[in-house]
């Protein structure tokens, strides 16, 4: 089957070549109506913009965009965002590129933005972070053609380059670690429920439990910050079968949930055993050490970087799969008394 | 005495108007030798670009520069900058201004990164964070004429435009609010000691103290990380005359040395009471949660960007004081045993 060009479009749709490219390009210059039908139209022809006759253009903007889709006060707090940035970083540095950067609210927001920036030249590719199940900016951005790396799994990312690690073999690593220590009973304080990666990290906890004999398991959703950890483990510690394990889906819920145990008068790690998603020097510094999945962000965020330059280069990149998050045991896990 | 122009240079440089041009404005065709020796004339000269010339020349970047020169480790920890950042973009959004981001190892690379986005018209103007005692960026910012402000104290912005907040104010309060709990003998754990903040707040510290009658109080400087705080609090609290309470510079070396207190059976608040600067969700999230001194920071960056919209389209804006950070009793501060 041929592949459908721009004049197929344009015919099918009755408008010009202009019109299409401008609103394939996300160009000022057509409707919003005729955008939108000649968008549906090209979806409909299965048509895919070439990266390579746009890389072969060669007109650069020497910039790469980074647009992050959440509220200021949970940005404060992922140590994972600013060393993904730091290592992205690092790597355009070496590049001369520069990074441009916009927090929004919604997804939407956050197209316009790419299309803003694509369209008037101002990036050269994106990144795309904190991928949902069926995101819909996966399939706009195949559409906008512009070079995308997806940092999350390759199984939500379209056509676009994916660079990931294997949550699922980290979950699996901890859960068998906590079932040869013992623990029968083990809950695990997740993320939203609608980001890809903690659908990935549930669907292996609860399929290595179920394998290990873990009979009592569960699995509670938040919104990452340590309040709503806090009350996940407050709500699991005062169930008459409290759990004797508990896996955070990252650093500050699991303190947040060391403080509760602490409170109830519950003893880390005799009584019960914390696990948390990723080690930064907070793990670290409180009592006892947190034991953790570690993982080299600033290197993950290099990866990543080097396939969108590579993309941008050549018109394509192969997906890179990072090593996955490996457990360092510290004091906060034991055997079960 | 008339102010000198880019004429008065050229003649006493020997070079063209065009050369002196290239040289002030970091563009590429002169060679840097005679870019030096521009310059040095320039200084001479007392030579100031002048930004409302700039602004009416009307052709915008529409991106505004910030240059971040910190380990990414460092960076990963410090809540302050991903949330100063995300009130930036709250304001820059709102005018459809990109933030152009980098991270640097030292100034003379972020000096060059200014240079040339200035240079290339990649941006219209830029931050400066972190300010240093005698800081070298400020007199070459100054002499690139790019608008910039400050995220710091007016005393070290030479004739950019500062935002800021009273440290010194915050400190005054803090420890008087110890000694009106009866502490008499009080630490302070601080950052790099050439930061400028950092020695405002050590000098508030030091007149505070002697005015209240604090007569044992200490200050140890580290590099802002956990490990580092943790080291500074097992020093003071192994020594024979221990501190009643601890002042520290940011969270993550709060909760090392809450943890280090812990470890050596240390109880806090009865026997040691704990100050954190900056109030994220962590100092709520331990036990004791952590009595801190709080600041809207995302509101913080909002001005500052606020500032430097207003500069970069009148070639004029006025330094803005901040709201002093307040004290935030919590659990871990309680008058003396």
């Amino acid at each position: 089957m041929k592949r459908p060009t721009i004049a197929d479009i344009a015919r099918r749709a009755g408008v010009s070549k202009g019109a299409v490219s401008y609103a394939l390009n996300g160009r000022p210059g057509v409707s919003e109506a005729t955008r939108a039908r000649i968008l549906a139209i090209a979806k409909e022809l299965g048509w895919r913009p070439s990266l390579a006759a746009r890389a072969l253009t060669g007109a650069r903007a020497h910039a790469i965009g980074l647009v992050l889709c959440r509220p200021a006060r949970v940005l404060g707090m992922e140590p994972f965002l600013m060393e993904l940035i730091s290592g992205i970083e690092a790597e355009l540095s070496a590049r001369s590129y520069a990074l441009l950067l916009r927090v929004v609210s919604d997804h939407r927001a956050e197209l316009a933005v790419h299309r803003r920036w694509w369209g008037e030249g101002r990036v050269d590719g994106a990144f795309l972070v904190d991928l949902h199940v069926d995101d819909p900016r996966v399939p706009e951005i195949e559409m906008l053609g512009m070079p995308a790396v997806v940092i999350g799994h390759p199984s939500a990312a379209g056509s676009l380059v994916p660079v990931w690690s294997d949550d699922g073999a980290a979950v699996e690593e901890t859960v068998a670690y906590l079932a040869a220590l013992g623990h029968r009973r083990i809950a695990r304080v997740a993320g939203l429920p609608r980001l890809v990666h903690t659908v990935i990290r549930d669907r292996a906890f609860e399929e290595t439990c179920r394998r290990l004999g873990v009979t009592e398991r569960s699995i509670i959703h938040t919104d990452h910050t340590g309040t709503e950890g806090a009350r996940a483990t407050r709500r699991l510690l005062s169930s008459p079968d409290r759990p004797t394990a508990i896996v955070y889906d990252n650093e500050i819920m699991a303190v947040a949930g060391l403080s509760v145990a602490q409170e109830l008068r519950i003893d880390v790690p005799s009584e019960l055993s914390i696990v948390a998603w990723d080690d930064s020097p907070l793990s670290q510094v409180v009592r006892p050490p947190l034991t953790g999945l570690t993982r080299d962000i600033p290197a993950y965020g290099a990866h990543a970087a080097r396939r969108l330059l590579e993309l941008i280069d050549t018109g394509t990149a192969e997906p890179y799969e990072d090593e996955a998050p490996r457990l360092t045991p510290r004091g906060s896990t034991a055997p079960i008394g």
